[in-house]
């Protein structure tokens, strides 16, 4: 019996520091980073509040580790799914499918994500340090995705892609707080967006009257 | 000269009542719901925390009044500039307008929008109520505005309002907390905005791969 203890307690503090993750990115969410006590953390992951330092050194490596999963569940969703595209998928398709990626990884992921959105800025910046690198790859990733699709035509050449990245995005983030699955699926919101984005809303554009 | 004192008091509270309202704003925008103290408002604002309740009899009578003045100011903006527009301007124009005047309302009074929008849902219910009905009226105001435009050809036929309305304000609402007026002036950021929402970023629409 106690050959498996080792393995067991593997097994159990994995589940916890989930438990734990889970419980702060929840807090977090939806009660801002002031609000939120390791104390409070232990009672709604239902577990003693001194076992949290088993795992974790204090409050703020929890936060730190929120928020750096929230980055990355995003980053390695759009990441993957646009290595998993074959060779040669025109630049359109790819946009398509990071969109699509990035705004179901963000949704799946909703306590995680939110709270990063949420308490941007006001989490001291001594425990963003560790999401950062992983928030500049992931702007990186956007900024070449755009960048290469603009060089080879696939989208206009008049745009600032920095400024459309962001626009794009924050059209896509902000969907983390107001997004009802019961409402409509995941990817009719995404198709919207795509559809949108590439297209426009004007049937035959005419230039507004503003720019006469 | 006791003649005086009842105007010099209506000025001095007048004053000190938007001095408190500030420093609520940008403590709630920097460090959360749960971090903003009466004490520490008080500080910020340079006065003494018991005068506070000269003017609110809680923390969350301020929270209140913070986050109506977020929505209020956006709302009043776009309604204003709306109204100016001559009879019978084009739908397009009027959308550009909104976008414009949304933009620049939300960055001129980003410590109350961007307290409004990192709290919303984070702040107890109870003191969102206040808000709640001009809330309300925005989005009714740009769900006529977008409908309209629908009904008259103006805008394609094929997309939900409703959720282009979400997209749309999300994109705009997200600029709150990257904008950065060192960097480009908001119209131009508004102008790519409306740009890329009517004409789309593709420079002659193909239908994307994934629809083949």
């Amino acid at each position: 019996m106690n050959d498996n203890l080792p393995a067991r307690r593997g097994r159990k503090s994995e589940i916890s520091r989930g438990q734990i993750l889970d419980a702060a990115a929840r807090m977090l969410r939806r009660q801002g980073y002031g609000n939120t006590t390791l104390r409070a953390i232990a009672d709604v992951a239902g577990i003693q509040a001194g076992s949290i330092y088993y795992h974790f050194a204090s409050k703020d490596e929890i936060m730190d580790a929120v928020l750096e999963r929230g980055v990355a569940a995003v980053y390695e969703a759009v990441h993957d799914q646009l290595a998993a595209l074959p060779v040669g998928t025109d630049h359109l398709k790819r946009i398509e499918t990071a969109v699509i990626a990035h705004l179901e990884a963000l949704l799946s992921h909703g306590d995680y994500t939110s709270a990063s959105i949420r308490t941007y800025g006001e989490v001291p910046a001594a425990f963003q340090q560790k999401a950062q690198p992983l928030r500049e790859a992931y702007v990186t990733l956007w900024q070449e995705l755009l960048g290469a699709a603009q060089r080879d035509g696939a989208i206009r050449a008049d745009l600032d892609t920095s400024l459309l990245r962001t626009l794009l995005l924050g059209s896509l983030n902000w969907c983390v707080e107001w997004y009802d699955p019961s409402q409509r699926p995941v990817r009719e919101v995404a198709a919207q967006a795509v559809d949108v984005l590439f297209r426009g809303v004007v049937p035959a554009y005419v230039p507004p009257s503003l720019k006469e």
